[in-house]
């Protein structure tokens, strides 16, 4: 099977000239102009649209248990969203509960995705608990070819771990050569102030961000900082939102700890004032770290285009808003967390991005795609257009003119978060390794086409 | 006249895979696994080596009268050097005096260039001084394919100017969407400070960082800051050498100003000790800012590991050891200022950077190359391998072992600072729009057919 | 002549205690309790009452010629409201236009106020420029007892001295161990934005604040620190008004700088909204630098209290609002600048902050007078109270209620810009040097008494 | 009793003048020139003497079972020694272990005091564990007069609490009026870090302060700093030892946090080369936090001038070095902490400070007595000079020249960590409440007559 995309104009990080690019089985092997393809090749005009490698969203949810519910996507639906939005790779969190097994949960996580995911995928391991025999299995899930960690500051008791077991995560991460990326909110802190916050009858999904202001997030950035310094271990930031976390980080940076700082496309568009909307509809934009101050987004967006962030996921975590959100209608509290965006991240940077003037193409690029393949050990198989590698690649139209709804969405949830707007360009074709996997936001994939990405880890 | 390099591994900014390259005429035309060239063709093999794009100094003089003397290398010796190290583009700072008119000051520059340079090359425009005469001249100049400045803090009386010329430089940056290079060190702390030393007896070489500290590059810095902050123009610090001074650019950037950051190869790799060597050897070692203490390299390295600092430069000034520094013998404020590296920029980048582990290869291209081509509007013409680029490529060498020295560069200085040092890897073959002028550390190409680039404002 | 008060609480920095205290002749010489005094003695009973050492403001101007018309004060008017309002000393700034004579202008300052004046004077002599003979003759000043510097870097031209001044001014004053104050607002910065709002038509009185943000104020903060730094001085900023210019000093600070740091009492209580007042009405509150946004009192009240601030001052300078302000009726850079508070300095600093529970007692007494006294070589003649020093004594009545109100005010302008304001606690009694000068918001002392302060330099 | 002080120089915080202090009971009563005594008075004359007010010592540890012993001095020994060395009032830490009752341990340390203390005491109460219970006894033991509180993020599982606990603590602080004292070390950083250096062979003295770097100071001071900030709860940093920590601690003070500094005699005049001295020497050194670079110093001498930093302590805790020091002798972890200095922190800081030129002699009783009374509700009834006030104070001969020698020390313990360092100035005379308690070296008070003072909270 072979594909030749005609005409497109190529956009990388660092590179922007019109070829064609033909694909053999499920790689690139030819860029070039005025390529010809043999009979029985599925030729895509690309005229007049841009050509990017395949978007890759460093932070996603599909199996999660939260809150005593379940978040709605399965990889059936999650993938396809991901695939309609040009995404072609996705990195889940595999999150165990501290009592689970921590190799157990990978292959069920691994269950959960393999054979049903139309795109390809890999995971973060939840690092959960840490003790002898988790340090065992981790090793061996990096011989799997998992080759970052996932920590978290927060949700102690459910997912989060204490110092020591930081500390040697850390160290083993260091050893391996595995890249840390870290929830940093200082659990305690939000413990008590929700207390505080109940007991004063403050309940309502507004009251959310108050119980986890700037402060905590902040908290939990130096602590990280810290032992990453201490450790030399190399750890990421997911989910930053606001300049105090930033400023912590960088000053890290400039002491020398090796750390990347992911942002959200939520917090790039939506602040907190959404939260705050009457009724339950604030419900909808409950996530953690909250929205914030809509001052941040400058802050954020400034971040992005000067290389001070390293790159844009969404934390997709989809509840409904009809079935699930309401567990939290008399207690914020219990508000199951997420605002659903898979699917729409790559339009909203792009419309809110580069056509707002905030980004350039190459920065857009860099940050939804080639700089997580950096830094997560996809590159150059992922997030790169050159022969040789993975022949995903968005076909993106900057002509097209929309609005998201839920009623187009591919996401399993009942609403969205962004619904009704403009979106100005859309992917008109997405492959994976070849194939064609959507096409004017319809999906045409094959599920469990799929496959897990095999990582080695680089961060010596 | 076409040249196909084969089987090399083919490294930008954000690719890396094995391809022949094919250019035509000056352009590469196809990159493809198993090209095969007409007759005539002339082929190059880069089995078991890379191929980097043409390195690009973003900092270099050639016509430089300064100090009552001139710097040594013309457009004939200096893009000689050049390309034998791999820089197949240079930017001269064209510098007038403040008495001198700035377009017939840049057709001047223009014309030592033109018909003599082998290597492609623009030119920051300085503002020396800032009038309304000028400023025309100034539009007309950026007209003509100018799309930087270069602004001195230093040096006032001979190329610095003052606040309000400043102010006003950078607001017909930010109407013409130019962006600003400036030379950050207060010039008045170092006037005192060189008069208080030298009355106190004070005259070697070593002296010369003690009449500019850290903290007056800092305050050149963040005098720069507020004044990019207030007008929005992009400004671009030029050879930063110290953690103050890339503190207080951070800061900056921390509050949204637009500020790339240039370091120096010689502030990677030297330090003040150099400076401070017995007899007048230290001579060979002055420069402004001047060589720091030791741990500030550590810093620097870290910075471009991390997207604090964008480009590596050379701010080449080349003055004889014999016969020019010892104008300042007896008066160290009378030392010509400059360390030669234009020729070995990229051999210590890759030998002290790469090989030793403080950057991988991808961060090695970008600063010296792509980074540049899109700070200085040259990109993707330059600093990018891809159909339609310019076919200046690097075919580099990694298993070369070799050692700097006077003896075998093409600098026209009578030393080298670096002087039997030891490089691990060298650039066999430089092209220049499709032809060889290097090879194995000589010049093989043709004096006079660089070319002047025209280049278009982009930062609005 | 004697004078006893009794039963008054004594609060000075560092005491608290309630006790008599008899003053013979200028002098205070006895503190106990239930001293009896000799027939003739004025007693003047303070239960109920505070007592506090006599104020002292760092920061007044009487004679000021400024933007073509002169400040309304004398030293009769001047003083007398000083009195009222429970300050005892007042420290001039002797402004010398660039092109006059320092000592003549500093025995010009010193005629004005000789002979004149009700309360006890000093000045801190202005060095507009800096040469050789000015030197000498600051040399001279500093002999005759005056042990500060005022600097200005705002008012180019007018008042404001360059680079090579600035760093030979502190020079000089490190060698002679006097503090150098400091005017922190780059001039340049100030005057280009100010043309471009005025060609934008932007001229009211709410414009003044835009000419000079934040940043113009940090930058000067910044600009000074790097002189203080290189150079030893001890220096003090007087009039910060925001948190930017505030972090850049602390910033210096925790670098080794000596530096003090005076507030206004305008900036505790006012804020730009009072300048953006409809009509012309605004222009009652423009000074330089600008009254902030509201968000900044929380700042300086925070800086009191905890040290980071050392002084409060008033920057007295006196214009009508009906025939002077009116200069810049269309044009906001020529509203004569100043926000006349001389007298209600103490009232509105014990109302604001001490019973609003922003400070202390004992620290209201230091920042508004004995840490003026220590910092200002005044210490412990004045701000103490102790056997042997001056009998400057304010007996304050923390039951006084009243509004503040141009019908009442002893200074010779005809508005004031805090009119209506509650006042909770006034001056019952003021007394310079043993003898009563004010009651009750009614001045009772000798126009001609005060005298001039002769100060020994102790800043090495 | 009465007792009469001649002719001495006061010198408080805020005064400096020459007179007698006349002190009926335990109290000064009358503070005049030529003041004559009834019969029986003692006559103290203090001509060419300072008199300060008694030293306050806000961080001693007298009853300290640590690491398996318990530290040598008990209240005589203690309070001897801290009254020679012109301490008359010292705070001890109240530390019960995590399993202990919190009232009964402060009834334990009270009686360890009470009838035994020759100087007045008072304590902070450890908070070591948090529930209902002992939240109810500290609102008892604050109502005896209790106005602080101890925590501790270093030393978990024996003192220390976690991040709950220390929520709800400050809390509670904050409910009371009460300040927070805490030991800022990340507890899991240090016993991590322990491991490492001991499994690395690496057990002598001087991998002590290897185990425990200013990052990991930084680390406990941040997180205090963000939970006083999210509590509102006053807090107080005791034993800072670096720059580090002292940033982190300012830049909270920049945010409005309430936070009282204290650094220690022996990070003033000692650093990390003492604890590396060879054989087991380097031992005498160990505390925690740990001696530091010697860059450190000067840091700290600038924080007090400045006023960044507010109180110098000992955290006195005196293990012999033979017989307890030894402990450690194969694994520096075990080496019981501490620095005995509580005798000579005067002398030192004096000498080291005063006549050094550091700090003046108004910053020396300021930072030793005066704002340590005012940090703990013991003002003004320590602390300060002034009618009213306890008779506790030190006639000071700054004449005086001697060395410091275990030979002629109080403290019971074996050894000086200052042998044979010269002293310059020493106290004649200490008086505690009328009665002189030591002179010239020599203990001559009365052990049993020290008495527990009642605080009354302030911090709302």
């Amino acid at each position: 099977m072979s594909l030749l995309i005609k005409n497109g104009e190529i956009i990388t990080a660092d590179s922007r000239y019109v070829a064609d690019i033909y694909c053999e089985g499920e790689t690139i092997t030819h860029i070039d102009r005025h390529l010809s393809a043999p009979a029985g090749t599925e030729v895509i005009d690309a005229q007049g649209k841009y050509v990017f490698p395949g978007f890759i969203d460093p932070h996603v949810h599909i199996h999660l248990p939260f809150m005593g519910t379940l978040a709605k996507d399965t990889y059936e639906s999650g993938s396809r969203a991901a695939l309609v939005g040009g995404t072609t790779t996705l990195i889940e969190m595999c999150c165990p509960a501290r009592q689970d097994d921590a190799l157990q949960s990978f292959e069920q996580w691994m269950n959960n995705a393999v054979g049903k995911s139309a795109c390809d995928f890999s995971f973060h391991m939840g690092v959960t608990k840490f003790d002898d025999a988790t340090a065992a299995q981790l090793r061996e899930i990096v011989r799997r070819g998992i080759s970052s960690f996932k920590i978290f500051l927060a949700y102690k008791g459910a997912f989060g771990i204490d110092d020591t077991e930081l500390y040697r995560a850390l160290k083993l991460a260091r050893e391996l050569g595995v890249v840390v990326t870290a929830h940093c909110e200082n659990e305690t802190l939000v413990a008590e102030r929700c207390k505080e916050l109940l007991a004063a009858g403050k309940t309502d999904p507004g009251q959310h961000h108050e119980s986890r202001p700037p402060a905590v997030e902040a908290e939990g950035v130096h602590h990280l900082m810290t032992f990453a310094e201490l450790t030399g271990a190399a750890v990421y930031i997911v989910h930053l939102s606001c300049r105090e976390a930033l400023d912590e980080a960088i000053a890290a940076r400039q002491r020398g700890v090796r750390v990347g700082i992911e942002t959200l496309i939520q917090y790039l568009t939506l602040d907190k004032s959404y939260a705050e909307r009457p009724g339950f509809e604030g419900a909808k934009y409950v996530m953690s770290p909250p929205l914030r101050d809509v001052r941040n987004q400058e802050v954020l967006w400034h971040g992005l285009r000067d290389g001070l962030i390293n790159t844009v996921a969404t934390d997709h975590a989809p509840f409904d808003f009809a079935g699930q959100k309401p567990l939290g209608r008399d207690d914020f509290t219990k508000i199951p967390n997420g605002i659903p965006s898979l699917e729409e991240r790559i339009n909203l940077l792009y419309t809110y991005g580069v056509k707002r003037g905030r980004i350039d193409l190459h920065t857009f690029v860099n940050v939804a795609s080639t700089a997580v393949a950096k830094q997560f050990d996809l590159f150059p198989r992922k997030g790169a257009i050159q022969p040789g590698a993975d022949a995903d690649l968005v076909v993106f139209d900057p002509n097209y003119r929309g609005n998201i709804s839920v009623a187009t969405q591919h996401m399993a949830v009942d609403y969205s978060a962004f619904e009704g707007w403009p979106i100005e360009g859309r992917a008109s074709v997405v492959t994976v390794r070849g194939q064609v996997a959507a096409r004017d936001g319809q999906f045409t994939g094959t599920l469990g086409r799929g496959r897990f990405l095999q990582r080695k880890p680089s961060h010596f």
